[in-house]
């Protein structure tokens, strides 16, 4: 049997409702190290990596490692029903087709109960190689969300510059073209921005993965960018002590 | 000649927009007593039963007994005229084909004047027997639109059970299931859960009937939900000193 | 070449997005003056009027006459990338085909940069004959909203009436008719209404075209309202310091 509890069930929610923006079905597995879920969207381009410790959970506990296989969209309708400060136990058997879901107010006087059906995913898991990314950046997440969404009038193809002056978003079309650029601050406060780049580079996102990515802004305060030539974009927001989200997106070929 | 005042237009123009959500056309009843309205849904599955007393209006006065047909989205264009603290004044002759109404603000710089037509509306009025529920909750109303507002995306029927352990909504769908539980509470307080329950017993709906009726949490900040075996769910909001606004619902074949 | 500079982007981007609710393509004219444009809507019902001063902006130079053509809703798209307190700083050369746009947040940490391509606007300008107005009034702008908004819901056609005894709005249609009446007030405050009106003049008016100019109440707290006979309405809202932003609209042939 497994079952987890965590005291913040609106953390889960906005974790799924997340992933949910590029992925509908979602393979959770539970293992004694904690909960993770790896999934690819249909076009390939994007590939999530969530990463739940154990350790993160107010109690976990499986007997097992187990796989359970849920449609995003209707585990989302169930987390929509958690209240602010209420906590969510979720509960599997092992064999089992269903997943018990239980959301309760802290002062116990409002008790939800779910169960939703469990389905069979056939995915296989990417072993994500380590790499080192020389050009890493650490900015307010809101401010992320919002210059996505700025230059998604212009254009569909967006260019992430990062250097030693900064983090620079560029768009260009036909009719106008635009370049954002926010430089490194000397602050340490988590809502500036902090740069490091060995050498600068720049590489071209398809508009509408970012779009998606940039709604984990519900998550954290902020989120951190890693570049490196020729392999993918990481967008990466830490869930609170539980673990970490991350987005792998593949790169456009240049522009010029 | 009828006329009569009421200091609060925007608690007339709640409460007409929540009967609009199940009728389009209401046959107001003037008569010494007040103000009342009886209208079925064009599917005969919700009744809705208006009481506005004489005494709660700022003035009340009526010659003899009037109908008042109104096509209630004209009527509710124009309620949403009121300002925050305008009082309302209504006024037809009998006989006559018009109803004017006459919106002014708190310190009489801004006033309104509005002629909405009246129409025929054919309908008996029913009388309803006066039963006794032996299962009576009150609840904070806007609990019981967010439980029948997040069950909505589960299933179209909700299960409504009351017993000594309180409340719990319920829906049933071939991919999940929820069943939502308040607990009665000790407390006297109006936003808590009052449960008054002989025997348990479970009723169903269609969720889009209660959808319609949780709207009137404009009108009031609790709701009376009361249920009996073979008879109609009763949900009524209290129109502040006025009378009550009450929704019967009739229960769907049981499902097990 | 010319180049001006603002210290707040947002005030031009609420100016250029009220204007676009009536033309696409915006013809400004830049001169030792300031700059300035003028646009008849594709029905020739409205005439707009934008006047900004040189000495409104915090640094404006020209070497000589330019016309400016720009493609409103690419202008707005990159104005609503203007942060709060944001500079912005417009740029083009003569001869030249693109307008620079820049925008620099206060302490200088996000700089944005886009071009816009200039487009060639065909149009003469009219010469408005100055009007002796004898009614006038001058109201909080978000009233006026409110009102047309309101109306809107009634009839196609709203008559706006000006006399000793404040501003009335009507309007009329088969099933309902509406008047609202704003009392003029002793106060000089700008958030009431004043009056000054020689003899009662009463004009109608299409009511989409005042659903877009009210729209103009996000750039000032108060519009003035001018209406005489045979001529348009005019509706004027202040830019701060830099002008104003004049709208002239046709009245209908007048209803009985």
């Amino acid at each position: 049997m497994f079952e987890c509890k965590l005291n913040d069930a609106q953390l889960l929610r906005k974790v799924v409702e997340c992933i949910r923006e590029l992925i509908k079905e979602g393979r959770f597995e539970v293992s004694q190290n904690g909960l993770s879920l790896q999934g690819i969207d249909s076009s390939f381009v994007a590939l999530i990596q969530l990463t739940l410790r154990a350790s993160g959970f107010d109690s976990f506990h499986t007997d097992k490692p187990m796989l359970l296989g849920l449609q995003l969209e209707q585990f989302c309708k169930v987390l929509r029903c958690a209240s602010l400060n209420d906590s969510i136990t979720l509960q599997a058997q092992d064999p089992g087709d269903k997943l018990n879901i239980t959301l309760q107010s802290k002062d116990d006087d409002r008790i939800s109960n779910f169960v939703v059906r469990l389905i069979d995913i056939d995915a296989e898991t990417f072993t994500i190689p380590s790499k080192t990314y020389n050009c890493v950046v650490k900015m307010p997440s809101s401010e992320f969300q919002r210059i996505v969404r700025e230059l998604s009038g212009l254009s569909d193809t967006v260019g992430i510059e990062i250097s030693q002056d900064g983090i620079t978003f560029s768009s260009d079309s036909h009719q106008s073209s635009g370049k954002i650029q926010l430089k490194p601050s000397t602050l340490e406060d988590g809502q500036k921005v902090q740069v490091k780049a060995e050498k600068p580079i720049t590489q071209f996102f398809a508009l509408r993965y970012l779009l998606s990515v940039a709604k984990g802004c519900t998550i954290s305060d902020s989120v951190v960018l890693m570049i490196a030539n020729d392999i993918p974009l990481v967008c990466e927001y830490k869930v609170e002590n539980l673990g970490n989200l991350r987005f792998y997106i593949a790169p456009k070929i240049e522009e010029d």
